[in-house]
């Protein structure tokens, strides 16, 4: 038996999770569903994210997903408790399985005190204090610093290679400001979180500068850590077999053409034949 | 009689049109909706900001607009004549007031040959090739160039000025690079056309990064050029003695506080009683 997985994001950014996931659970099929018409969210109100959130988690379930994968997390961040009760079926977020992964790359803390990190997000997921709250449960501290120019750097291409000097000096400059103003704040951060599904794009950068910041700390992306949670829950629930088919269908409400160009991007491979679908946005 | 005049924008960026309009015509009464929840437009295509645009439109037109200003050029550039053919009253964009105002900067023209200038826009308003057709029909020709990280520049503050060297040398950094690339295809502008409704912020700063480019040319926003346009089109219909009450009132389909904490920044004055209200997203 197949499992279907529905995967959903503001955008783009949530094939970072479906990279993985497809890496780990290669043969599920899955719904990745863009919510592209309405991004970003993550300068928006939690009441809105909420509203989107929930529509967008229904057409997943209507279209047979047997699994929710918020991979967004400024989703996680303020609407997953209700997408939790809205829905019959498991919701995860990409919130706790990063702190974890987090919490382990701390480990051992130091004594009688809670490691600090340093959690990069958007200014929606770090005014929710989500990742303080879930630190907290796995015994860490955690500092969260809003980057709001970062998800435009990568959805412009500017990620820093070595293929042009001007626009990657602006992106490593921008990691530099926020970086040192986290750093100033929590001068001990023992971890960097990437709060957010587009910071994957940025993880070697973010690592160089914090290497140029003489703060050369692991840098933890949930991505990853997420889909560990839905391989592990997938053989919890079924334990009867690997699935046999691969498959990938993408849903966005807004330019499919600019979403399969932006999406390969993210996914590392080829994002083909998108549907588009209106929400009633 | 107090007009009673829409003002329409994705977001903040309308209300430096609103700014000019006050100064205009400062006794007419102002309804200006900001679609918050599901800004930006300029990232997204032609088929959804027709719709987003359609409804706000009509909302104002409901709440009692004899006159809308549609202070957004992405949204001018894409559904302007959509909302002439929905709505009974007089629909003014951004862009036609804007070339004109470029055609008086650049006349007189080089014997036999069109004057070139450089629009500087949202990514929809460069495919949308609106700026490019208006300005054929001045006589000029125009270079459009996409500048997708200046909004998110503007709206995290990074405005270039004397008390943050580190953030003002991203901003001019990022100016540089998109101006010399446009600059490279026209080397012979004669002017350039702030596209974009955020962009009078920067306005200083794009004239500093022109001049280190040896390349100092007149920079024209539309938003002046557009009040005017309001101010001569009431005094034709109405000539009939200035009208007496001022009053704005403030809507947004999204964060209340977030839209009168960054709108003061656009308007210049301080943004008050702003309402929410949902216009279905």
């Amino acid at each position: 038996m197949t499992p279907t997985i529905g995967v959903f994001d503001s955008g783009f950014g949530g094939l970072t999770v479906l990279r993985e996931l497809l890496s780990l659970v290669p043969n599920a099929r899955y719904l990745y569903l863009g919510d592209t018409a309405r991004l970003p969210y993550g300068s928006k109100s939690r009441e809105t994210i909420v509203r989107y959130a929930l529509s967008s988690a229904r057409f997943l379930h209507e279209r047979g997903a047997e699994l929710l994968v918020i991979a967004c997390n400024t989703a996680t961040a303020l609407a997953l408790d209700e997408l939790r009760a809205a829905l019959p079926i498991p919701v995860i977020g990409v919130i706790d399985p990063g702190t974890r992964a987090a919490a382990r790359a701390c480990a051992p803390a130091s004594e009688g005190k809670q490691p600090g990190i340093l959690v990069l997000a958007t200014q929606a997921t770090v005014e929710s204090h989500a990742y303080a709250r879930s630190c907290q449960s796995v015994g860490l501290q955690a500092t969260e610093k809003a980057c709001p120019l970062l998800v435009p750097l990568v959805e412009e291409g500017w990620v820093p290679d070595a293929s042009r000097a001007d626009t990657s000096l602006v992106t490593s400059q921008v990691l530099r400001i926020y970086l040192q103003e986290a750093l100033e704040e929590t001068p001990a951060a023992r971890a960097v979180l990437l709060g957010c599904t587009h910071y994957p794009l940025l993880r070697q950068a973010i690592e160089r500068t914090l290497s140029d910041l003489a703060h050369p700390v692991p840098v933890i992306d949930s991505a990853q850590a997420t889909a560990q949670v839905v391989a592990a829950k997938l053989v919890a629930q079924a334990n009867r077999g690997l699935p046999n088919a691969s498959n990938c269908e993408f849903f966005a409400t807004d330019s499919v053409e600019k979403f399969a160009r932006l999406g390969s991007r993210f996914l590392g491979q080829s994002v083909n034949a998108v549907q588009l679908i209106d929400l009633g946005g």
